[in-house]
């Protein structure tokens, strides 16, 4: 049997234990959320309110140029790079998820005339299916949309494929996609790929341009450490920065925004894939977020990430091996991004059980239980602790109470 | 002619001189660029604050219920509604202005196909052009965009126009569309009319459902002070709120969000015209923006704007007559945002020296000064002080100095 002290051993050895101190964490709970909303960084508060009572209020419209507002989200974008494996000029931070989606999706498409079939999974995350749905509904018969099981992927992979577009790690199993084997059989058959990175950037190490990727996306706001509803990022590869032309053509993507001349002309780079004005407070926040990540190996964040998920199901197993969870997520660490899942029927009063005791997973329908591990901020011995919690929940039934199966708008 | 005595006896009578009181404005500054951003609320900083530190740090994931993040769009949004003359199921806060357009136009034009035509003038705000030329180059032949002068407009409401896609304030004249008369045009013919609003709310009376408008989006960091690349919002008429499906159909404008079903649905009202995730430090300071506006009357805000431009036009007439400003803007203040232009064939120098001297306003190749006036806390005092530097540095010949030549890369 695993013992709290071995824990907090294993803590003690851990050479990303003082990025912790990177966080303000609170009392009194332990946060396995962080691949929905990543904990506050310490430096957050103070960085927003000078960018609030000095840049904005002080300055006023002069930090356009004097607080290099103008220059955030390239520089956001360079912080995200070593993160994905990509070069500082090939990420840039941006709208939302889904917008960032919708550009290059339908940019790609464009590129690839007269192909048309994007290529999918149906358990792709759903606003990422969503989107694709909607620029389908937009152009028609323009595109098909082909959405097939994870397995039929590579069978799937035939010569008219334009763009396969999936999401590395599955929100609910957190399976990870084989990215360099999947990007080589797309170029085989003269694919681009784009890849939706959000629940993998910031908890492994990524390699988009080892790995062949054309395109990608992700979110600012899960391991990234941004804020809640944080500005996304895109990706586009080097060679086809100047290729693509992207539809939401907004003056943050003209060649020479304050010309205001009445043509469009993209910029080059990743300049050419930003729309409208970037919102300062959300880019800021995401910007002290990335510097969560400052002198981090992404090699140990990765092997940091594989270990806990590997306790979690050990201790699941030695301490609630009979109270009817499915391990619903892959064993084997390399093909696990950095959560666990586990299926039980009471899945939902379990969770939030366990949320009113301080320890912050989440639920996702019908039945699947989701602990997502923060390598920068959570501790071996937090995953002891709940586990402990979640079996001690099981052992007295405290999930029967009526309180835990009311559900809220937003589980 | 008119003295810094009789501005400060109109300071003095203005009802709406308390609420300067609800902005920061810094010592030394006059602050005429407010329709470019707007100043700072006192009560940002502290919000800002408490969403940080106690909603995300504190309280983490979980106050996308405990602090109603999610109903940050649709709250914003019925705080707006009042200010531009729709119902408050009418207008969410979303995206950025170019983005919504993008959303808007393309929702329009399917719903009014076989009909492609979309009529703009050359005057446009140019990322409002750019954002449509988009659209056309993603859809091809299924949109014509049809780009005329404004005294063309009437002329080209053909039986073929789908869409009117206007900015209601000229951001370079300060002339003002007629909304009324434009609208019933367009219904005469079949079309429907997209207004952007950006330049206007906030620093007049709008009446989108007595003038009849269907569709309009705005900006949400110039009069509605909500800072730097603050979230936008649309405004959809009631009847066509359920007609109308949007192509970036992200997760937040499915009816079921939570669901994660893998079928896009779209959400009834307003909210099916959302995306992604909000931008919450974003969407809390808008909010705190538009408090701004509490207990506000926006005919008192019109009639203040037309008072600051008129008064701003005649001391400059009285004080720099000969110093080769044209008017550029109409003196007429029912035509006219809450702005004037002034056109000189120094204008950039002449700019850079105000500004180096604490008044600020903006420049607008190629050779626009542009000063706008934000009822809430511009002074008539302000206009006379401002008007009496501008004929100072024209005395002088400061403008002349070297320092106040050199572009910098935001203007």
């Amino acid at each position: 049997m695993t013992t709290r002290e071995d824990c907090l051993a294993m803590d003690t050895k851990d050479p990303l234990a003082f990025t912790r101190a990177r966080f303000r964490i609170p009392d009194g709970v332990i946060y396995l959320d962080g691949n929905s909303l990543g904990a506050l960084p310490v430096t957050t508060s103070a960085r927003i309110d000078d960018v609030i009572a000095r840049e904005w209020g002080g300055d006023l419209i002069r930090s356009w140029n004097k607080a290099d507002w103008i220059g955030l989200p390239a520089r956001v974008g360079r912080r995200i790079a070593p993160l994905i494996g990509a070069g500082e000029d090939e990420a840039i931070a941006a709208d939302s998820t889904s917008v960032n989606l919708f550009k290059l999706a339908a940019a790609a498409l464009k590129h690839q005339a007269p192909r048309r079939v994007i290529l999918t999974e149906c358990e792709n995350f759903p606003t990422d299916l969503y989107v694709l749905q909607g620029l389908g509904g937009l152009l028609g018969s323009a595109v098909e949309l082909r959405t097939v099981s994870r397995n039929g992927l590579i069978h799937a992979l035939t010569e008219d494929v334009a763009l396969v577009a999936l999401t590395h790690t599955d929100y609910k199993t957190g399976e990870i996609h084989d990215m360099a084997a999947i990007n080589t059989a797309a170029h085989k058959i003269g694919a681009l790929t784009l890849w939706d990175l959000s629940h993998s950037a910031g908890a492994m190490e990524l390699a988009l341009n080892r790995d062949g990727a054309d395109l990608a996306i992700g979110c600012g706001y899960k391991y990234l450490n941004g804020g809640p509803g944080a500005p996304a990022y895109l990706f586009v590869a080097r060679r086809l920065q100047d290729k693509l032309v992207q539809p939401l053509s907004g003056w943050m993507g003209h060649a020479a925004p304050f010309d205001f001349s009445d043509r469009y002309r993209p910029a080059n780079g990743t300049l050419r894939f930003l729309s409208g004005t970037p919102v300062v407070l959300g880019m800021a926040a995401l910007e002290e977020g990335l510097k969560t990540f400052d002198g981090i190996s992404m090699r140990e964040v990765e092997a940091k990430a594989g270990a806990l998920g590997g306790l979690f199901l050990c201790l699941t197993e030695e301490q609630c091996g009979d109270a009817g969870f499915v391990i619903a997520c892959p064993r084997d660490s390399a093909k696990r991004g950095s959560q666990v899942c586990l299926r039980h029927s009471e899945g939902y009063p379990i969770m939030q059980a366990l949320i009113t005791e301080g320890v912050i997973g989440d639920f996702r329908a019908p039945d699947t239980l989701r602990f997502g591990f923060a390598p920068l901020y959570t501790r071996y011995v937090d995953v002891f602790d709940a586990v402990a919690k979640l079996s001690e929940i099981i052992r007295h039934e405290r999930w029967r109470e009526d309180r835990f199966r009311i559900r809220a708008a937003v589980t």
